[in-house]
């Protein structure tokens, strides 16, 4: 191998495992609690801070309380002024940032990942602004060799990190790990095992990363968000008409063609795609968007390079 | 035929067909709302009150908003004294009582039929108090032979009619209509359609019924609730520590022997049906019923034959 090519990178030493996040997405909320038990039993090779994101709204077993706590971790929402008054979460974003950030420092967690979970048959999915952390994209390609019951992939919401909104982007690596078909408010043991194996072969990677290990470089498949796509909705009362078609239920990540089936209505039409473009719908029926106005999410697939990599600092 | 052996029975007149009873539960929602719709167009052959139970719940997407409307129609709960302070679904459900009932009198919907889903693998369950009521039997038998690929049984909760505390048995006929597999807070189009199917059979079955339709006797399998069974929990913390097996899951109204799988802890230990009878679970990982200590409910099948009917009243 040419280790010319070899980029050298620094140590991940301080990583984070945050859940419940969102309080009714319980494989994380339970793999917290889980790890918080036994955290002091110095089995596992990497120093981790686990984390529940927002322990009112897993104590209440509801999505956020007052407002979407990951959606309150973008530049401007964390430099906003805040008040007693102002919503539980936003409060939360600030301590979250305090302890684990502040986003964009040195002082930051060299890697954050916040597990949550889909109603929409996703599998595993690595979720970040960035489609250029050789990092992330390692861990990544390490899941996809590893996970064999499991399809992982990564899904790239193109943002600037004063935009991302999510609270992996407060530290300096960082993804959620998004893990369904698991409906939201129960935990589901094969989805729970996946999401568990995904974090034990991330922090895998981590300490052999830190250990001097080099990881060849190869090609990653990335999802790049391109649009979403609302529910047909009656022009009055803006209550959906239509349930997402049969046909296109569960088939996260297969590729959906102009004219192909997309919605059933509740009086039995069909609704077709009318794209020009064919794309990979995913979070098609997920819960949580009905009041967000998507009925699925739609990306372009492209293959990346990514070099070799190694840390610079062997010990 | 021996029509000295027929049953005859009052015609099924006032029918009441209610969803929202659960603010989450998608598909009856929905269904309610299309009926709603298209009420006034006269092309139903049996006269019908479509009535959103529950319209503070659908409006925020929960269950209920102070608590479960569908533990409160006992007869002691309906004759407790209420003021303005009282839950909502406490008021609600005297309302509901009035328009539809009152519960036990001749003034109350001949049958009422009440549209549920759930996080469980169930199929289409009618679900009612009674295990000799003919008419909801009938309807029953009529369904399974009507349903090609869903999947149709007759759940019993053994309760006198005092004690019954859900909505339907409000009806002089009555039983709620449980569809799943489907996540809280979402539609998918084939619950939908099954659930509009299990509607459109029942109210062609009543048709039929008051048109002077003779309907043969024959035999449905009954189940009968015997026991609900917890999730393993932490002594200390009360907090669940293992879930439903993958064994198990999904697993509804296959019979589960003594010694099966039922739960994976959280670090990996099964857990084993420790009960002497092998039994039938159902509801097994119903989101909802985290709460009140349910992790699955296990019933006893026996089959029960049930005599020709026809009604008093040839039209």
């Amino acid at each position: 191998m040419d280790t010319h090519n070899v980029v050298a990178l620094p140590v991940v030493s301080r990583v984070a495992v945050c859940g419940g996040t969102h309080g009714n997405e319980l494989s994380g909320v339970y793999l917290v609690r889980e790890r918080l038990k036994r955290r002091e039993d110095g089995t596992e090779p990497v120093s981790v801070v686990t984390l529940m994101s927002n322990p009112r709204a897993v104590q209440l077993c509801v999505r956020y309380v007052e407002t979407d706590l990951n959606r309150c971790f973008t530049r401007a929402a964390l430099s906003a002024p805040v008040s007693e008054d102002s919503p539980y979460e936003m409060i939360r974003s600030r301590e979250l940032n305090a302890l684990l950030g502040p986003k964009g420092s040195v002082q930051a967690v060299d890697l954050l990942c916040d597990l949550h979970n889909t109603t929409a048959n996703t599998g595993l999915c690595l979720i970040t602004h960035s489609d250029c952390d050789w990092i992330a994209l390692h861990i990544c390609k390490h899941l996809q060799r590893e996970m064999s019951s499991t399809p992982v992939r990564y899904v790239h919401f193109d943002l600037p990190l004063d935009e991302a909104y999510s609270l992996d982007s407060v530290g300096k690596h960082g993804f959620a790990m998004e893990v369904g078909p698991q409906p939201h408010g129960l935990v589901r043991s094969g989805i729970f095992s996946a999401m568990q194996e995904g974090v034990q072969l991330m922090l895998d990677w981590i300490w052999q990363f830190n250990s001097g290990t080099l990881f060849e470089g190869g090609s990653v498949d990335i999802f790049t968000m391109v649009k979403n796509i609302d529910y047909p909705r009656d022009p009055q009362t803006h209550m959906i008409t239509a349930a997402v078609h049969p046909d296109l239920q569960d088939r996260d990540f297969c590729l959906l063609h102009p004219g192909e089936p997309m919605f059933l209505s509740f009086s039995g039409e069909t609704l077709r795609y009318r794209g020009k473009e064919a794309l990979y719908p995913f979070f098609i029926n997920e819960a949580a968007y009905y009041e967000k106005g998507v009925a699925l999410s739609l990306a372009r697939k492209r293959r990346v390079e990514i070099p070799s990599v190694r840390s610079d600092t062997q010990r």
